[in-house]
């Protein structure tokens, strides 16, 4: 190794910087793990086995009001740019082409139909579905932003995507990984999911079947058993040598396709889901989510063998809620997420609470679980200042706010209130508020909510043109097209069954002026009625 | 930059190896610029505009007798193990798929057919036609070496990709530049070209269009006016700037699609050669060969402006000579290298001696040119030894010979003959003698182009089961399906036209055992004949 040699000469140099990864898995529920977020072990966390999220779970801290987007790019971009996505604009997933609007409008309530509906009250808001762009740009519906992966590498930082991207449509310069600050990008695009897991199938590629969302790359494996989550995870794995062996940090954003559909079997676990009774698509699903378990072992055992763990940050997020219909993933409907309602796309619960582990070597407190709500803009002053990127500008109005003395102090706190028995049991530690002067955040900060969309899935009644906003226990539901408010307390009825907006107006009141306020203040996307021609009301102005 | 601080603090450590660019394009013809590394300016070196290539020929050492492997992945291999081609048994260029050979057995002569053909007296040989391997391997055909990239990266080089990787078919470890040592690939595959040079096109990637030389990656510049190899230039730039910014030396293979079929306009340059009378195709390989030459000014200034420039050895190569048929370039045919005779595939010299010129920062004199030939196994202890990497074990027995001393201490003897008045004007340059006792290679080593294969092309007698060795001034050619051999006195015949074998007997025995004994020692493919199911007679035993 010529260049540790010089290195080597001076020690005191060395790079001490941690290095950051970011395990991203994609539609993976809050219930999909035997790790159990919730105040309880929910029959939903023991489908399928989990032994490596179990042992994250353990070593780190477990986030018990980790919030995503309902969808996939706003959460990809929100991490990013340190932005809420009704603040940048992107609240609903890109498509691959560029100039194309995911959203429905408007169809018939249940029934996506794409062109105009003259049945629908509501027509679909102007956002910016060509994503985020590093570069100014002629093309309209983008926001101009300082990539955070620009500021790490920018710092120093080896950066590495592997596995999905999904900033930014094709054409469009966000579409490649390497403009937003990327070294190194295994396979990632403007696309949001895989056309085949298969290496069988060649991930996609192969002629008269090839589509848009085929998976660019993995050539090696094109024709073998291979699952696609293994192949990537070997891929990332394999790029971290470079980093490693020469003693640089490295940021790798490891953004799992899995668990998105399509729902196709990893043949090294699908046999066993099947012996327990699961239909072809469930036990595909429960393959699925055990091959990406694998990948986050060997993940770990990897920073263990090239003597990097106790260097190595580990965040395990997801994306946004698990899919809850029943088409993809088998079995009965909206039932994926219990206790929570619905799932992907919904401003319910299901659809926005997610599962997070985080392990700071030396700094977490082990197997802890803190409370306080944490959302996908916080990720970004988050993973800088871990990296030690603290004299930085950006373009953009950063929303989000640092979650490393929640992560660090405060989990230490709650470990401190355990051994004191202060908090005895899941259920307590999962309600302990850590106070603000331990984390620097607000226990009660606000999460809101917005999908001011109509989406295309079969049922979409839960998914279709909500706006929420939570404060502690409690939690407020736009549901535009009824120009209805729901109000939930989530303490007693976690899931979302109870709407007792009528006895508790006042708490209405002040939670819908909140939401409409910063709502306005982002200049967020809302939709438009079609009967006045004019923006939907606010909350606030119902 | 964070890095870059904890460096400055003992410069004394500072890496100052220098960074290596190999770029290479493919079939591009030795009368394609005009640059012109023959003994006079041949009509064929006027027809494009090539202003960088001239650039870069005064700032370096233009390399006369320069050769490559009669087609690409050969050439491609050889640079990356060391190996002659005929040697690690590569001899012809790589499918798609695995297990594929390339070449026809076989069709009439002139005509292709892939299936057996009874009126053919030649079987092709077995040769590793799934191409090389990194690690062992269960295939069949393939042949296992160390990497020259994975040498470099080893040794704390940034190794990239950029382009046309064609180190193995698909579904072998080699399809994968990742596997071979480069830490980011740009677009390099199983895929010896591309499906198509059109931001337009995708660059092949449309549902329904798909191939699987379709170019994977330049999401960015989907649907825009983009030429492949703009594209491919801006992201190998941009790849520079994380070993540059952070005083890591890096080694960028920079290896063009182009000049490889499809001829397509490049619009930037197309209707100027229209407007010079060329017709359709002309003026599109013409704008290909400009948009080349855009790309190496390109990147000379992106050097200089980084301030590397003075720290960077150049490296300019051509993969085999210039397709010389004409329905792909337009114009008559086989007259694209004239003097020289035919084109790729063949072992005649316009099959084989291909444009070279090296520039290593205040060690090449200027503008000289170097007689001494020079072939693609010899890159590999090259490049290894500009790199300072001396300590290295390789599975595979290397061929090549450094070249190290013959463009620095070779060119500066040039350059005192030049100003001592020993050599006056180009013919006397090229012809000069370099002695074995300055750059440390024999000046008249031997040159073996072995090509014991037929390919699918429209007129293939002089590309056809051929094999030739050249010494000095003259060459043996085996004609392997007239079971006759050629003699050619290069200095008096560059164009190969009068066949002197009946006069020089002698001449004919030595070249012809050399040639045997070596592809003997070699284990070299061979066809089998047909009617004896032997292998074909070595040149010695006819």
């Amino acid at each position: 190794m010529l260049l540790a040699a010089p290195l080597a000469s001076c020690t005191e140099s060395q790079d001490e910087r941690p290095n950051i990864v970011f395990f991203l898995l994609d539609d993976f529920g809050w219930l999909d793990s035997s790790v159990a977020y919730g105040e309880e072990q929910y029959p939903n966390n023991l489908r399928f086995d989990t032994p490596n999220m179990q042992r994250l779970s353990e070593q780190g801290v477990i986030v018990t009001n980790a919030y995503a987007c309902p969808v996939s790019s706003p959460t990809r971009t929100s991490v990013m740019t340190g932005m809420h996505a009704a603040h940048e604009g992107v609240t609903m997933f890109l498509a691959n082409n560029s100039n194309v609007p995911t959203d429905a409008t408007g169809g018939t309530r249940g029934t996506f139909k794409v062109n105009e509906n003259e049945e629908d009250t509501l027509i679909r808001p102007e956002w910016n579905y060509n994503g985020i762009t590093p570069y100014e740009c002629d093309m309209p519906y983008m926001i101009q932003v300082t990539p955070m992966a620009q500021l790490l590498k920018d710092a120093g930082y080896f950066t590495i995507l592997a596995g999905k991207a999904h900033y930014g449509s094709m054409g469009t310069a966000s579409s490649s990984p390497y403009n937003l600050g990327f070294t190194v990008n295994l396979s990632g695009s403007y696309a949001g999911m895989p056309a085949s897991y298969q290496g069988e199938d060649n991930y996609g590629n192969k002629p008269g079947e090839w589509k848009l969302h085929s998976v660019p790359g993995f050539f090696e494996y094109w024709g073998s058993d291979t699952h696609l989550t293994e192949a990537l995870t070997v891929n990332a794995l394999k790029s971290l040598d470079y980093p490693i062996d020469n003693g640089i940090p490295f940021y790798l954003n490891l953004a799992h396709y899995a668990t998105h559909t399509p729902i196709q079997p990893d043949k090294r676990y699908y046999d066993k889901y099947r012996e327990r009774g699961m239909d072809h698509l469930q036990a595909c699903y429960g393959s699925m989510v055990e091959g990406a378990d694998k990948s986050l072992g060997d993940l770990l055992d990897y920073l263990d063998a090239k003597g990097v763990a106790e260097n190595t940050v580990i965040i395990f997020y997801s994306d946004n809620g698990g899919h809850s219909v029943n088409t993809s993933k088998g079995g009965d409907a909206h039932v994926y997420n219990l206790p929570l309602r619905e799932g992907k796309g919904s401003c319910y619960e299901g659809g926005v609470r997610v599962p997070m582990m985080v392990y700071i070597p030396g700094k977490t407190a082990a197997g802890t679980r803190v409370n306080t709500p944490v959302m996908p803009q916080d990720l970004f002053p988050t993973i800088l200042e871990l990296a030690g990127v603290d004299d930085y500008q950006t373009i953009q109005e950063v929303d989000g706010e640092s979650l490393v003395r929640l992560f660090t102090d405060g989990s230490q706190y709650v470990a401190e209130a355990k051994r004191a028995g202060k908090v005895n049991g899941q259920k307590e530690e999962n309600a302990f508020r850590i106070p603000e002067s331990v984390s620097g955040l607000d226990p009660e900060r606000s999460v809101i909510s917005h999908f001011p969309h109509q989406w295309r899935i079969e049922d979409q009644y839960d998914v279709d043109f909500l706006s929420a906003i939570r404060k502690g226990d409690w939690k407020l539901v736009y549901r535009m097209h009824d120009l209805d408010l729901e109000l939930y307390n989530l303490r007693e009825d976690l899931g979302e069954r109870n709407n007792i907006a009528a006895q508790h107006p006042e708490r209405v009141k002040e939670l819908a002026s909140e939401l409409s306020n910063t709502l306005r203040k982002w200049d967020a996307p809302m939709p438009t009625v079609r009967a006045t021609g004019k923006k939907l009301p606010m909350p606030d102005e119902l």
